[in-house]
Order: structure tokens, then sequence, then C-alpha cells
């Protein structure tokens, strides 16, 4: 037994060895978040003549690191206001991570490093110590479609050991994302479980669907492997996501308990995925009785593309004969698609068709769309329809 | 509604330019995998002086990139064996990930991008088109902790639609990981799929647990916030985890459709987690009928430690004497640990104490693992007491 002792003395020693090479980690601290809320960004880079820091905290975009006599560059920024920001280092020209911050998300075909400063908004995107939902990734057959595909699903805390139904959020990306946007990038099983914990927020199922129909799942999710991914997918805006989506309905009242009426389901989506919602819910105006358009690509001018986009004045018109218990429309100031969506809203006010509009600053960004979840699902499940 | 269609055709090239500025990708392919599974490398860095690429599947770890007049560096392996690997570039001395790769590997405090060589085991690590399961992120509540902790639980293909009970596999990871490294870096939702796709496997539940009791969940996934992944915890091996791991057991049960008896249950872990699937098999001895010990970190001189170490011999001895169905062990002929092994089976055969024994090459890595769990999980729930 001794020799066993020794023998382990000597594996523990080993083994942190052994973690030192195999897993060398940069030994440098960044991002640093002070006390007031500056951050300070530190890459050990001796070789290097130049080294930016790139994000969107920065009002230039960019600003240079400065070198001190250990090789190591640093820059910190004034103090920063709540928000999950995003950065990347250039060094000499090349666009890097931060070697020390292990925490990525990825928009289309980019990684970029994430950090979050607390407070206000941004409580919101943090794992709270509150009772947290579970989030599954599953798949689901699609026969329009003929192949199986990939979603995401939000149950909120309690739904594994309880026996209640839930209405359910079904929540759609835009273009270049898919069924891991919403929740990296929109932070949404985060969203939900605070606006859950504080009461904000009916407790419910969130769906977040892959609204490319050129793909069975996100990139490296799929049998094609680790392609790169790419912004411009075939069949985006063709009608065939939209005519598919009682599939999803239908599956999802299949597995889940949920409450299955018109009352019980919200749709929303962002940029693309407005433009899925839109169109989704007033081809199935039985189906939602909360419509959500985040920055929405609405237009038209794609009748020729699909029967789904036939006729959607009439169709729109029809499914506000059956009054929607909310029909919200939001977008920030500086969003490229604010004139489409100022066209789109007089349309719905020539026709008295009744909408709340929220209008805020910013543009077509995530900072954004988190905002929107954060507004929206409280809103939900609330009308008589829903709570009787 | 002229207007309209403008506004949406320039909304759409607005998008596209917007995607260019804000995602600006790597232009650049890499890597590429060419018809003969050599694979190229590249990076565009025109001022770099010395771009080195460093790889699991490099003999000398690192092979250096040769410059083009277009200052795009690459660099060409030989043909290689199929594998899912991992690499990063060094440009200067930085260690940097390819711009150009967005899939990438957490270990401990590192990133790594990986791909993946087709053929032979590696197609057990890929997505095939086959019938999926799901996996979830969860939590549970640890009375003798005192807080919630993170888990993941893989369910086979048909489960959320079904009605079939299934058996349990408990799945442990090692020191410096957490409840994302056996479906991140050990692949095991794919290695699930594809092996009971293949009838190799018997569908079931595998459960990936979060070995750290000084973690509620992944670094990133708990209230602390975005840390520094740290490689020595506290209490990794004090005997808490161990003592708590029924209540994870009772909560599986609890929430999902599982066969809830020794026949049906089993436990697995590599390293520290083998370390804890032993200690946790010999103090419940009749929770588990299948034992797997990969690369175990076996060893005494723990006793002081906590209760749940004491007279381990005794209680291994006990826990035989109630015929597990398995009690695997596994290990590389270049484990650090291999000796530790070799000592605790010396024990086992001085105690005529059953178990199967699988040498393989190699050391302590995942490599390893995966194919420790892709022979371990068709070896389940095969035994009399749970086929009757």
């Amino acid at each position: 037994m001794k020799k066993l002792i020794l023998s382990a003395l000597l594996a523990v020693c080993a083994l942190c060895t052994a973690a030192q090479n195999l897993w060398d980690a940069a030994q440098t601290s960044s991002p640093q978040i002070n006390d007031d809320n500056s951050v300070t960004f530190r890459l050990h880079a001796p070789k290097a003549v130049k080294v930016l820091v790139t994000g969107d905290f920065l009002p230039d975009r960019t600003a240079e690191l400065t070198e001190n006599e250990n090789g190591i560059w640093s820059f910190t920024t004034p103090p920063l206001a709540p928000e999950l920001y995003s950065y990347a280092f250039i060094v000499d020209g090349l666009k890097i991570l931060d070697p020390a911050n292990v925490y990525v998300n990825r928009d289309v075909a980019t990684l970029a490093n994430i950090f979050l400063i607390e407070g206000g908004q941004a409580d919101l995107y943090k794992v709270n110590d509150v009772p947290h939902g579970s989030l599954t990734r599953t798949w689901y057959h699609s026969p329009s479609l003929g192949t199986s595909r990939r979603m995401t699903v939000y149950t909120p805390p309690g739904y594994e050991s309880g026996k209640l139904r839930y209405p359910v959020l079904y929540l759609l990306h835009g273009m270049g994302n898919d069924e891991e946007g919403w929740p990296a990038l929109g932070r949404a099983a985060r969203i939900m479980d605070n606006l859950i914990a504080s009461g904000k927020a009916q407790p419910m199922i969130v769906v977040m669907t892959n609204g490319n129909v050129a793909q069975q799942a996100a990139p490296g999710e799929a049998p094609e492997g680790m392609v790169r991914p790419s912004f411009n997918l075939p069949h985006t805006m063709d009608g065939t996501f939209e005519a598919s989506f009682p599939e999803i309905v239908a599956r999802i009242d299949d597995c889940y308990r949920t409450l299955r009426d018109k009352h019980h389901r919200a749709i929303a989506g962002l940029s693309m995925g407005g433009f899925h919602a839109m169109q989704i819910s007033k081809e199935y105006p039985d189906m939602f009785d909360y419509v959500g358009l985040f920055s929405a690509a609405v237009r038209a001018g794609y009748e020729s593309r699909s029967r789904i986009y036939d006729n959607w004045q009439q169709k729109v018109k029809l499914q506000f004969k059956k009054r929607p218990a909310l029909y919200w429309i939001a977008i920030g100031k500086d969003d490229f698609l604010y004139q489409a969506n100022v066209e789109y809203r007089k349309w719905l006010d020539d026709n008295n068709l009744p909408y709340i509009y929220r209008e805020s600053d910013g543009g077509h960004e995530w900072r954004n769309w988190r905002i929107y979840l954060s507004e929206f699902a409280p809103m939900l499940f609330r009308s008589k329809g829903a709570t009787e």
C-alpha cells in the first residue's frame, strides 16, 4: 500500500506538469474588469510592432495598446455601461482572439471574445442565482423538407419535475444565424430565467428554430461536417420554411407539455426571422395570438417566390380580423431596415391594423434584439384568452 | 408598393454590405482537408516573420509554414489517419487560433481549433445521417452541497415522442473539465447516436455530471460569471462529490423515464472521474451493475480525507461479492497513471476480484477516452438482469 500511496503522489505531480505542457494557457489576465467598470485588455506579444483592440464599446471601433518592458501590451477603456460586449485583438494587422479569454461567440463565420459589464439591463444576461430552466438541442422530422432538422428548446424551471402545461414562444433568428443564435448571442435562456424568476414573464417554453431550410442544423452539427458558415444560404426567403412551420408546432405539441391553442402561442423573430414571423403568423392566423417583429426585414416584392407570399396584404388583414392579442414592432433608429418598417407601419396604419411600436437607439445588432426579447416576453400570455 | 419593393432591394444589399463590415471573416480557406487526407493550413499574415502550426498530429508537435508572395502562409501535412485533431498557430511566438476556422474546443483554460479526418473510429465522432438523440443542459438541487448544480443529459432518439423507459450511463469527467467535457471533447452525443443507430449499443440515457463540487456549473454557466477556468479546484477529491452522487441518481430517476434498478445503471469516468466512479460504485454497491475506469486516478492514501475513502479495500471486496455485471479498466501504455493502474489491478488480482482489462496505445488524452466510451457503451445493459 505504501508504494500505492507514493505512486499516487507522483501521479498528482505528473498530472499538474502534464497540464502545464498540454494546455499552456496564456498567463496574462485579460480582460480585467475594474471596479469602476473600466476594462483592461492585456496581450503578451514581445515581437509585435502594433497591437489594437477592436470592439463594439470603442467610439472609433479600435484603440491602440501600449507595450511594457516585459512585452505585455495593455489598454484600459473608460468606464463602460452595463452590456455584453465583443472584441478581438489586431496584432500587426492580424485579427486574433484574446488567448487569455475562453469566452467567445460565433456570429456567422467569425468568432469574437465576449465580456459582460454587470448592472441594469445586462443583469438579465448573467447567470444569476435563480432557478434555471433547461436548454435542449433536439431534432424533429420535416415531411415537407424531407429531412430531420435541429432546434433548441428552453423549458422553464420546474418543467422536468412537474406536471403543468406551458405556453410556447417560437423565437426565430436572422440571416447567417441558426438555432444557436438566440441561445448564444441572444442570451435567451438567461433572459428567460431572470424574467421568470423576477415574476416579469410567465413561465413558458421557448423554441429556437433553424430558419435556413438549406441546413439541417447549425454549422458543425449537421452531416456535412465542419463547413465554413455562410451568410447567404439558398432558400432562406422562398416560403419553404414558413410553409413547414406547422410541422414544428406539431412536434413541440407532441413532445412537450404545451398549452395547445392560439392564446398560448407567440412567434417573434429578428431581421429575416421577423420576415418569417410576419409571414407565418399571417399564413396561419389561428396559430399565434402574439407576434413580435424585431428589426424585421418586412418587405414586399416576394409574391412571385411562393404562394406563401401571395396576397400578403389580404392575409395580414384577415390575421388582424381575428384580433391578435399583441402585434409588436420594434426597430432601432439607425437600422438599415428602418425605412422598410416605416413603410410597413404606414400600410398597417392606412388599413387601421393596430400594433404596438417600440423604437430604440442603435441599429441592426444583437444588443437591440436582447432588449426586444426582454421587453416582448413579459407582454406574453396575459390576454383574457391566455389567463382564463 | 413600388417604394416598398425598392426599399426591399436596398435592404438586401445593405444587409450584405453590413455583413462584410460587421463580421469580416478571414478569406483564406483553412484547414483544407485534401482528398488524400493530408491537411493544408493557411494564414494571411503578411507582416509575420515566422509562423508555426502546433497540433497533436505533428510528430514534432510543430511545423513551419511558408509564405507566398501574397503574405499567405501555408503548410500541408502528410496524409493523416482518421481522428478528431486539435491545432493552433504560433505567429512570432504568439499562440493564436486559426481565424478561418470557427470550430474550437475548450480544454480547461485553453481554446484550440479542431478538425476531423473521416473514416474508421473517427466516423463515430461525426454527425452522420442517423436518428439523433437530444442533449440537454439542466440543473438539479444538491441538498448535501446546499446548491443547485448543472449537468448535461443525453436522451436517445425517440425518447421525447415515446413511452419507453431506458437504462442510464453516468459519465464522469477528469480534473479541469466539467459537464461540458464529455459533450465537446468526448463527442459523447455523436458516439452514442452512431453506436445506437448501428445497433452496437442499447438505447440509453447518458448523464454527464459536474464533478467539481466547488463549481455549480462549467465556467461561464454559473453565477460567478466568466471566470478564468482553473485546473486545480478545491474539494475535487475529498469525497463530497461521491457522497452526493445518490442525489443525482434520484433526480434523474425522478425526471426521466429510467429503468430504476442496479441492472440498468452504469458509471464510468476518466482520470479523476475514474477515481470518482471507483469510489462511488464501491460506496453504493447496489446502485451500479457496470463500472468503467478510463485512465483512472486509482489511488490509495486518501483515507484521511473522507469517510468515503475509509476501508476502501473492504468496500471494493463487498462490491465484488455482489458480482457486478462488468468492471472494466482501460488505460494507455504511455499514461502517467499506468503504474497506479498496474498496482490497483495487482491488488484486484491478489484478491481474486474479476475485471476486464483494456490496454491501448497513447497516454492521458481524449483520443483514448473517446475510444474507451466507444468500446464500453456497447457492453452495457446486456447482462441477464438487464435483459430479462
